[in-house]
């Protein structure tokens, strides 16, 4: 049983996973993200996640990168580590070493492939079996990523039989629906357990006022996301809506550039000395580069703030 | 309400689409081939199957098809149209058609994309009501057309709600325990309805030993598979066996190279006056003629009989 | 050969398909629907697209349907029908329909399940011989919907072996990338033709500096994105940039939740009298059609605009 | 630069990985295993394949194999070590780890998700910078299992620019046409590689005859596959088909029912003490092992042959 407590709210940032120019990971940076996510107000941080390059490590890498990340954060926020694997042997194996080191909980995908609620249901079951009981584990709803949906009739059958499960990552699209039904059935007695929601936190204002706690997600600007949260939750939509939209172009073109843009406004915003990606992430070409600094540009205008500043929660 | 009834068992041959070197349908050799079908002992016919080249065709063509395969036919055994199509307002209108022109029933595949099993029973709980109650369904369980996994959860409720569904194509694979399952809880009070297996029957012994009441499928072949399922009603395994195994290497060869093979094979046969299939099937070379011929050569020695004869059920 | 001619830019209103509450055509809202997307400044229309529901209809519903269409822009805008679908009988009836009717192309997608450069050139080069030469195809190279990706190496060879591809409709993603390595291509003597972009234009600002020629989509303010092209081609790219910003919340809120938002929408802008989709579309819940009346009050205060005014390109 | 030499044909046996009740892997009977091969003839052993489970291991474990089959082979015949993996970083530590420890060469599919010539020719190319140059490659060509087509001309411009591609595993289907093609291409100066295919040499017949080297696959039969090979050289394809004939609805079982079935018949037969598999793959149930009893018994009767006997080559 982790000593350390699952965020329940609020922008748990999805870590990237810096890397020198010959591609190893760049330990002086991750340290240096670390206290970036923790100033920026985040709630906790995600290790290993998909955008955390987590497929492209050996199980040693993993294993030594998240050593690396909890000991910089040193107990401030919680981490989170990303375990999802075809190989429920290796599942298990980071799970354990992961809590061992102090981490929270785990994040986990449904093995890709799986269909039908019975067998999508089944895989969290064995996936509990093979962790162990007191590891908190956080479903990850992604289709995009391995094909398989998971209905609320699953997600049902998932709570009732996985005590672990204590957090869902939503982000099946369009999935306001699903959150809004998620919520309604718990009215009903369904357990609760908190929500976050991903893809950026481009559908963000929508998932707040649909009932979600949070947002996991890597967005570069942790610091907006969190503070956009801030003035929702004291009731200024308006105000929380407003500095979203100002920081829309720019969520968006991340969102569709994918890791490598990610890494290089996190790299021009500080944290990162370089935006180094692994295979088959693309090295942006100066074409990539100047449309970024146009977006970036535009961005510092509208707000007034350079991107190097963190916003204040 | 049709006046025909569906089949309950036996070989039903999933028609091939006869075509003219230019690609029309060609006429003269679909009659012959509805005539070849009954002859075989076929207990019903699918016409505009998967295999049918359904998909190649237009609105039309498809009514065409249906009309003059039906007038051939002439209520000597049963027609069963496959009607699956993105487009419910097409489903429905070439089934109501089908019903008109004498058709038994109709073949239906869920939507592709479909997933969770509220989804899948909600597709044909739609499709019935476009279709109209009176028209007898036939569910296709066909995940590699279609990516749709039916589990027996979804099965059952379809069957629950659906009371136009009145047969199985069960053709997912490994799906021996699907089978065992869905005979297992009809004795405990699931609806029961008609179970035909497909993939060319190629894995027919093992599933007449689970269940299955027959098959529908296109084998170049039916006379040997109502044959075969002839002496195994009749409890001679064995040599049902025998006779199925000899036909093995032909079959497993259809079912891999596809509906090129098995027009080309029909042709040989002789109902058929040519093996012209529709893109993107593709026309077969020199050496895959030669490859098949071998094949057959070695069917007719061991079994001693020329492919042109029919074998009696 | 068609009479009318296919536009070269702008902003091509891929048209929704308008229907009563019983879920037939509407045909007077269809004709005020091409009204409107004459007034809203639009270079063309794409009849039978993707979000016009096309793979809903009967070969007969979509006859009428370019046929009514087609004799209410009465020439004013050229007309591009989709033909996509599985049937290149159909795809070819379609077209050679479509062109008759007064259309001034067809809109192409390439086979689903196509894969390797040959193999996808060759769909396109079968598809021209069964359309016949005389009428321009635009490609449509989407993956999303079906699974196929076309490289540079493979539209290369399309425009070598296609005379009648005339157009390319650009919305893989992230296809930044592609669409400047044919524009650079083209620089070293590929075939130069028209290029349009989609998925609502979400990232119509980056693609325009990219050197797309327009846009093909069905965003519900098409006037926006024609002014947002007019100003950028007029070097205001400040004052486009500020235009598209303005609404890029409810546009990213429109592709996620697809026709079903779109379509009503339009219903409250004015051209459609009801805001019917067809299975398997969502009909909106009242809980989805208060969030969309958040994100429209909102822009209506943003830009000071009602949204039923159109805004004059 | 390994000192075993890869094989150049006959039948390379793809090793299951035995275990024991608890799950752990059963080092007597992977001994044991080892020597069965051997004496089956095989020409070689392929590690951590598909069906050696080698996507539920840890990094730790699947060298813990390695080194234990190659101790336990001490160089009678060679063994190929499946890599494949999302992380080029575990492909090349694995390469790395097996060529050290003695083994020919490396199996690769690629990467999942690949689409277009030049991406799929772009993986092997990063995957042997990757991995060095020394280390033979054997591609694997395998669309069911990674979605991923190698065309003719991507398999030619992977040979042109990775000289350690070494040997193709072809098990794409309908895949006869495309190996007449490579080795028509190779007449005309494509450099020659070894051909295996698989599939459970479900197609051996026809694979032989359209020019295939061998076979490398984990039918539970090797000895039967490496007889009818060395039948098929000697020119008696007629001995060869008979034989192969025999053992194909065995085979063709085997092939649709998986792991499971495949590790029982091994348990049968004799060099394995348990038939246990992991998640996902299903525990056979009572039903099922009648009916692979009643298949056995039959073959048995067929060839007058006990299946614990291993058919000398």
């Amino acid at each position: 049983m982790p000593e350390a407590t699952m965020p329940t709210g609020g922008l748990v940032a999805v870590a990237v996973t810096p890397m020198l120019p010959g591609g190893e990971v760049d330990r002086e940076s991750l340290i240096a993200l670390m206290d970036f996510y923790v100033a920026c107000g985040s709630t906790g941080v995600a290790l290993l996640g998909v955008m955390g390059e987590a497929n492209r490590m050996t199980d040693r890498s993993a294993e030594d990168l998240v050593v690396l990340a909890l000991e910089a954060l040193d107990g401030r926020i919680p981490a989170i580590v990303g375990v999802s694997d075809d190989s429920l042997a290796r599942v298990a194996d980071l799970s354990h070493f992961a809590a061992k080191a102090g981490a929270a909980g785990v994040l986990l995908q449904p093995l890709r492939g799986l269909a039908g609620d019975h067998n999508v249901t089944g895989y969290f079951r064995e996936a509990q079996g093979a962790i162990g009981g007191g590891i908190p584990i956080c479903v990850q709803d992604f289709p995009k990523a391995n094909g398989v949906h998971i209905s609320l009739d699953a997600w049902r059958m998932i709570l009732d039989t996985c005590s672990s499960v204590q957090m869902l990552k939503a982000e099946s699209e369009p999935g306001l629906e699903k959150l809004s039904a998620i919520r309604s059935a718990e009215e009903s007695g369904l357990r609760r357990v908190t929500i976050l929601t991903g893809n950026n936190g481009i559908h963000l204002m929508q998932e707040l006022d649909r009932g979600a706690d949070g947002a996991m997600t890597g967005f570069a600007f942790p610091d907006v996301l969190a503070r956009v949260m801030r003035l929702f939750s004291e009731g200024d939509t308006d105000g929380a809506a407003d500095l979203f939209d100002k920081y829309l172009p720019v969520n968006r073109h991340e969102l569709r550039m994918g890791i490598s843009v990610r890494k290089e406004i996190l790299r021009r915003r500080g944290p990162m000395k370089h935006s180094v990606v692994r295979y088959p992430a693309p090295h942006l070409s100066d074409r990539s580069m100047d449309e970024l600094s146009l977006l970036l540009d535009r961005l510092e205008r509208r707000t007034g703030t350079p991107i190097s500043a963190i916003v204040s929660t």
